[in-house]
């Protein structure tokens, strides 16, 4: 299988070949692949790939990066079927086809809640590069700007990966939609300003209570959203939940190395010896959302997905 | 005379010729000298550095940068220092001692606002680089920490141009003070941990309301700071005030250029003709300040230092 490494974009259009699954769990390891539900497409996908090493190649792959719980959900559809003697590339190629199908139902639910003329604020990338079909967050942007209601939109750049500057700003580009990349810590200027109508956010793991794991910075928007007064909305497919959990508190947060933060493109930035806490998520507590988008349809605090 | 350049630290100590006040300016301009104290006391050597075109280089000095307003302060002390007649050099000898002595006093009143074992949330680069002395917010830092009452430090990183991870991080690692740099969207992260007892920043530019132009994000962490009951405390000498302005909406806030954020260290890593909007400072609401500390003492609002 062949995945577009998102590491080169936007200014290269490199290709990764990978031949088994170890391959694959080294790219979603290094994120050569990104974004909640394009992980776990690309797990099914590695899973195909497996041999008799089926059982440990699950494992592998379950072990590749621990917050988005939509790999594992991918991972477990395909142990499913590899029990019951399924096509496995018939499994997740069914995977991709119903991640791309929630795309357009969140993208249609959510622009319902944007209002005319918007300008938006988003973070990270949940674009097609992150999802299947037009994204998540960047669905709902894409669906309320083709019916007319978008004005502008500001992109956090997202440190320290900078997937905003990079893979956002490609995917805005290419549509045609009005923007601009800012620094994550100019998201405070524009809401004082008055400059943000509506923030929409993706998702990498929901907890029963809709405390919401995502790339680090969407706490930060919801906060200032919040005290704002300004509608904060995540965007997840249900492959994002884990009804298992109470609370956000038991989501697993992936902590990534220094050197992500102390060197950029490989030159360094920091003293050495530098310390640094480089968390690749945080946890938005649900009382903060104006409503989680799926392709259910709308849901609006408190909420309760589980039994607990 | 020799200026450190900022923008080789913390991995070279590049030291920087000015033989006239052009090259001065062009310093501030540019970034090699930053920090509202310090580009007000490079501005005052300037100008000594100026012969028959003193009033020329006055106003090219005051067009370098315009949102910290000591520079003005110190450039208008030299005016009046050269219409009287006075000893330029000496003057600006006695601005920058007055700045340092500023940064003692200002460390020393902050110090007492520092609760014991304190973890301590800062931005930016209020260090001996950015004023004379101690710093300010660091200077409090600093002098609470020789009291025993700092735990540990985060220092927000400071995109884009990273003076939290460059200059920060130096300092603190000069001075075995326990930190951490995060990236600046993490704050929210480490608030909602309950891991910060006490912020603090620096300003560039306050009105008589107490609104407080300072590095972009401050803002931020001021919101979130309020939202989570933290106190969050600007330090400031004197020379940063501005009372000729009734509130924070009428201070020039600098938008600087684009390759901030679309490069970093002269690699492109943004789509080419990806729009940016790269404000260097944010306005800080000055009713979300627990305190604003000058050499003067602690100031608590409501904020009235005009006459408005």
């Amino acid at each position: 299988m062949a995945l577009l490494d998102q590491r080169a974009l936007p200014l290269e259009d490199r290709w990764l070949e990978c031949r088994n699954w170890h391959e694959v769990a080294e790219a979603i390891r290094n994120m050569t692949v990104r974004g909640a539900p394009a992980i776990g497409i690309a797990a099914a996908y590695g899973l195909v790939l497996a041999k008799e090493d089926f059982e440990a190649a699950a494992e592998g792959l379950a072990a590749s990066r621990p917050t988005a719980v939509n790999l594992f959900h991918a991972i477990n559809q395909m142990v499913n079927a590899h029990a019951a003697g399924r096509d496995l590339e018939q499994e997740a190629v069914s995977i991709e086809a119903k991640e791309a199908e929630m795309s357009a139902r969140i993208g249609a639910f959510g622009a319902d809640l944007v209002p005319q003329n918007a300008t938006i604020l988003t973070i990270c990338n949940t674009g097609s590069l992150a999802t299947a079909g037009i994204g998540t967050a960047l669905g709902i942007i894409r669906t309320a700007y083709g019916q007319g209601k978008v004005k502008h939109v500001y992109a956090c750049e997202t440190r320290p990966r900078l997937q905003g500057l990079r893979l956002t700003a490609y995917e805005l580009m290419k549509d045609g939609i009005p923007f601009s990349v800012i620094p994550d810590s100019a998201a405070a200027s524009l809401f004082q300003r008055g400059a943000v109508d509506f923030v929409v956010a993706g998702a990498d793991r929901i907890a029963a209570n809709g405390d919401t794991a995502n790339k680090i910075g969407t706490c930060m928007l919801a906060m200032l959203a919040h005290q704002m007064g300004v509608p904060m909305i995540i965007a997840a497919p249900s492959s994002t939940f884990d009804t298992s959990l109470a609370t956000g508190a038991e989501i697993p947060i992936e902590e990534r190395e220094e050197s992500e933060i102390t060197t950029i493109e490989g030159q360094r930035i920091a003293p050495l010896g530098c310390p640094v806490w480089n968390p690749a998520f945080d946890v938005t507590p649900g009382e903060l959302l104006h409503a989680i988008v799926t392709e259910r349809g709308v849901h609006r605090p408190p909420f309760n997905w589980g039994d607990h």
